[in-house]
This record gives structure tokens, C-alpha cells and sequence, in this order.
């Protein structure tokens, strides 16, 4: 299996509903440093994965969706726990609509799935897994 | 899958027996960077893996059992050649019982696994993954 | 010249006032990971730069005041543009009045100065060095 | 499952075929920070996945193929697209054929399998996993 | 002392003349993680040393003519070992242009020096500090 | 002021005394990721700071008279508090004589000072810098 792996990043503020949050139930924030990863068994006519120049593009377009926001206020957020983990579903299934959409190119077609990684400091970081 | 990693240390001194150790032979020491990592298929009723802090407290108080210590004199470790990865595996097995008797939680009892990876340099780590 | 650093992080809210800060302007957020540095010509009776133990536990105290906060909405910040920069000379000031104070121990009145890094994603920092 | 990853680097020129690479088309070159992991269900009568000594210097010997080169040039290399992700493939079956061949050890036959990963830069690498 | 700093990065094609450098006179090439740090003893109007993001284009553009190139071949170098700490002094030089031109902003007429620094792999980098 | 920095590391067992070091007192052990850093206003002839092969070269045998040992029990050391301060000293101190003796080449004696860093762990460093 293949894979290659881009890195980006956003900087919100959000707040959580729950008593096992502790002090994060209040206005904070984080940078989420995200590293999104796409997957294939072999690799396409060009000997690559994925156009890593069209992967970095949507995913930047995928997190300015959510960067410099309070995702409290975001619409598309309404009534969710914006954890560190939940959050790299959202934009791990927001990357896999560009890739069925043919946003990340024709040869993406065959990407077998998406993982995303949300670091939201030097000692704690989160995933999410899927296929395509 | 969704996974949550949280990270550590611990400074301890060892000694290994078998040639292949070379001059780790000798009574020699490491700083052991220990990532421990939770996984599980779907969150739970917080949008969570697990309680961040929980795990953060858990996995400090499973290294704390090691750290500053001369593990050839652990009576737990009598016998054992603690490399690195058997370290791993150690540490998650810990882990693991913590979560079964419930130390984690009563949500981390929907853990699928736990991977517990040692960094001893910035050039070589050691990982050992294991279900629950 | 001798130094020891050690390293924390806060996660908080905040927003700027200026149309140089663009779409910072809006409420968003930042983890901060913060590197204080404690300078001195010689070492102490013990060897050391000063009691890291004391030296992690004082920053601790002085990142408790801000993390899990909205910084907008903090007192001690009124009308104050909370930039990288200006948060670490903040920080900076906080650590040297306790160094002042005694907390960081007997010892640490030797110290020559202190610089504080505060790294708000993979790709930008900010540090403020200073005197004591 | 257990593993051990050790790090090495090689420095080294090339260009792309096809549009796709824009202006990586160019001769150009990049530093590979190579990760090559090494797994098995089992340690051995050492309790190590595999003497990491040997690891580290097989490969070291499969990089010397490839470092301080110009890889348009090389002829076991000839009309392929050496991208990060193919890069990663070609290490990671020549550290294969070395285990088979018994460089890595009587032990290393228990190998379950490799993954090589190449980082190109701070935001971008790629990797190929592989059985043994 | 304040100070910021932005990271970006290169990948080129280049040798070297001369003994000192064993194989590293055949054609290789790099990647070089750039790091540009801008400092000032005090903040400007708007509390900070300088845009970021006036200070990360600029960085980008002076990178733009190196990067995706075989360094042998740029006339600006003819004659010039670019060696890591050389390509440093001469990336930090163009940045001080620019600032004196005034393209990092009016303000940034205060800032005092600039350093860049240059990893080459996980294990070399190289600065040049300068007065502007 | 130009630099080159190479990395290396020790594994090595210790114990302090003194209260202010509280379980650090009982024999553990370290990993210590070093970096040591030449410094000189002007490159040399061949446009380098020094020759990077011997820096790494003599900086690993350097290191090599105290890897894999126990520090408490190294005559060079007797009667001293190995904190991570006094080690980057110790080993800045024993590569200054090696520039002295010739052992970083002629072009070495341009140097104009060295600063080593020793990283303990993800969290905490410390340095020591002279002149030469």
C-alpha cells in the first residue's frame, strides 16, 4: 500500500459541552497542524498517489472553511462537540466529497482511502480513518 | 476508525544480555518519548474517544512506575531484556488492564486498541499494537 | 553562557484589532507552545542553571492564567493586541517577577535573563528575550 | 504487532515526466528523511523485533546506493518517475531482498513485513508498507 | 529583544567544488526547510515586529528563485559554492533588500536583523545572522 | 555571523545529588540529543563554515567516550553533578581542544566560538555557549 501525506494548517476558537471538558467547556481555542493522508494499493500512470500540488490545494480549500473562525458559530457545526477527533472526520469526509467530485484529478479515482491527523499541541493529536 | 494519542516520558537506566546488544551490554540509560494511542470505530456519547485527560493521567501514572528507575532492579521486569519495544508492549498492556478495571472511564470501555510507540532518539522508536 | 528551556502549552481564544491582521481580525484561536529559557553566566552550587522542576511548575502557574481562556475578555489584556509576540514578552515579564520573588528558588537569583518562545503553528513562532 | 523504525537521510537530484509535476519537471533535487519500520506478531529469543544495529547499517547500504546522486542518471533507475511515494517502494523491496538474503539475521526471518517513509519536507512524505 | 519567525522551504540541484566535500561534488540536491526570523527591540504600532503575512510572501518570492532549479546552472551564483550556510547569507540579503525597499511593509523600517537558517536533513542546518 | 549545526546522541546512566533534584537522585538514565553548533563571522575558502564531515566526525567521537556508560562511574567525571547543562559544557569544552589541536582541519581555527545543546527530552534542553 501506498500513501502520501500533506500538511497544513487552521486556527479556531470553539468551546465544549460536557462536564469530562474541565476547563475546555469555556471560549478557547487550538491551531489544529492537520496532516491529511491518501491511499492506494499501486500508484497511477505517473508513478504517484495523488497530484500533490491539486491534494495540498483542496485541502487548504477544505480547512478555509474553518480557519480564523469560533466554530461555536458556524452553521455547518450547529449542535456538535468540535473535539480534535471529531473534527478530523469532518475533514476527512469533506476531502473524500473532492475526491469523488474529481476535485483532486482523474487518477485520484483510484485512492483507496483518506486518513486525517489533527495536532493540537506537542503531546496530543487525534485521527480519523476511512476508505474511499 | 478515530484515534487520540497522548505523550510522555520517562528517564530510565538498563542494561541488556545477548551479543547482539553490543555495547548496550553496559548499564547505559535512555529517555524514552512514549506515545500512547486509543482507538475506536465510533465516538462516544461526547464526541470523543476518550477522556483526554483521563488518558493523560492514567498513562503518567503507568510510566511513573518506571521512570527514574534502574529497571534491572524492577522486580516486575526480573529476567526481561527491556528493549525498547518489549517496553512497549509493557506499557500498553498497563494500559490496557487500567482500562478494563476502568480507570479510563466508563465510555473506554468502547476501545478497540490501544498502540503504545517509545521514541529512544530522534533516529529509531519501537511500537506495539495490541486490541482490547 | 548556560541555559536550560523548558516546554508547556495554552490553548485560548482571541482576536486583533488592525487591518494588517486580515482575517485574524475575527474571533478565532491558537495552541501555543511555549519554550521559557532561563540564562546564566555560571552554574550554581548544584550544577545547575536553577531547579527545573520549580522552573516547569512556575510556568505552569503563569500558562494557568491564560489557557482555556478568550483573551479578549481577560482583564490583565484590556486593549492590548495579544500577537505572538507581545504574549511572549507578556509571559517573559510574568516568569522574571517570580524569579524576583523567590519563586524559582534561592538559586535562581543568579540568572542572567530569559527568553520565551511561543510557537503558534508548524511554520511561525515568536520569541521576546530579556534581562533580569 | 510490534515494530522498530530507524531513521537515515539521502540528499540527491532528479526531475519529473509529465504535467502533472509542473515546475518539478525541472532538474531539481531534494534531502529524503527515510524512516524504514520493521514488523513481526512475535519478538525473538532477545526480545527485539530485529537487531537494530544491522537495520541501521543495511540501510545505510541501500541509501549509499542512491545518496550524493543525480537519479536521471542512475541505470537501475531508467525511465521511471523517481517520486517520493515510488522512492519509497524501491527502498523498501531492496531492504526486503536483504532480509531475505539473510543481512538483517537469523532472526529477522521473522519479519511479518515492511513500511519505508520518505519526508521531502516539513509538510509532505510519502510511504510504501509492504509483507516480507 | 522581540522576534518572529516564518518557515518555508526549497528543493534544488547543485555540487560542489572542492576536496572538503567527498561525494558531494557530483550532482545531488537538497531540500532546505528555511526558516526567517526578523527582530526589533520594540513592537510597532499595531504590537507586532513585522506583517507575517507580508513577511511570508516576501520569503516566498525570494525562494521562488531558487526553488525547482539546478543551482549550477543560476547565473545570480556562477562562480559561488552554494553551500547550505552560503545559500543562508544570500537568502537573508535578499530579505534585507526587500526590506529596505519597503516591500515588507512601512513598518518594518524598524526591524533591526534578520536571520536565516537552513535545515538540510534531520541531523545539519546552518545560519547567517545579520544587522539591517 | 554565520553557523553549521550537527546532531548526534548518547544513551547514558547517571545519578544526582542534591534534594533539588528529588527522584533524580536514584541512578536513571538519558538520552541526550546533541547538537553542536560552530560559529565564524566569514565563510572560508571554500565557502563553508567548517568542514561538516569532520564536525560530525569528531563530535561523534566526542560523544563516544561517554555513550553507553554509566556516568557516575566515569573517572573524567568523579565528584561532578552531570546535569544536562554541565554535560553541554563538557562536551562543547572537549570539542574546543579538538579545533585547538587541528582535528576540525586548518580552516577550523577561523571558528569563532561553539554552542551544544542537549535535549533530554520533548520538553526540556539546555545549552552551553563559548568562545574559542
Amino acid at each position: 500500500m501506498f500513501s502520501i501525506t500533506v500538511r497544513d494548517h487552521i486556527m479556531i476558537a470553539h468551546s465544549f459541552r460536557g462536564e469530562v471538558f474541565g476547563p475546555a467547556q469555556k471560549l478557547h481555542g487550538a491551531t489544529f497542524v492537520v496532516d491529511a493522508t491518501f491511499r492506494r494499493p499501486e500508484l497511477d500512470a505517473d508513478n504517484i498517489v495523488v497530484d500533490i500540488g491539486l491534494a495540498s490545494a483542496q485541502l487548504a480549500e477544505v480547512l478555509g472553511e474553518l480557519n480564523y473562525r469560533n466554530l461555536d458559530d458556524e452553521p455547518s457545526l450547529t449542535g456538535i462537540n468540535t473535539s480534535t477527533e471529531a473534527l478530523a472526520r469532518i475533514i476527512a469526509d469533506r476531502l473524500a466529497e473532492r475526491v469523488h467530485a474529481g476535485s483532486l484529478g482523474a487518477g485520484a479515482r483510484g485512492l483507496a482511502g483518506i486518513t486525517v491527523t489533527l495536532h493540537e499541541s506537542h503531546i496530543a493529536w487525534a485521527s480519523y480513518e476511512r476508505t474511499l
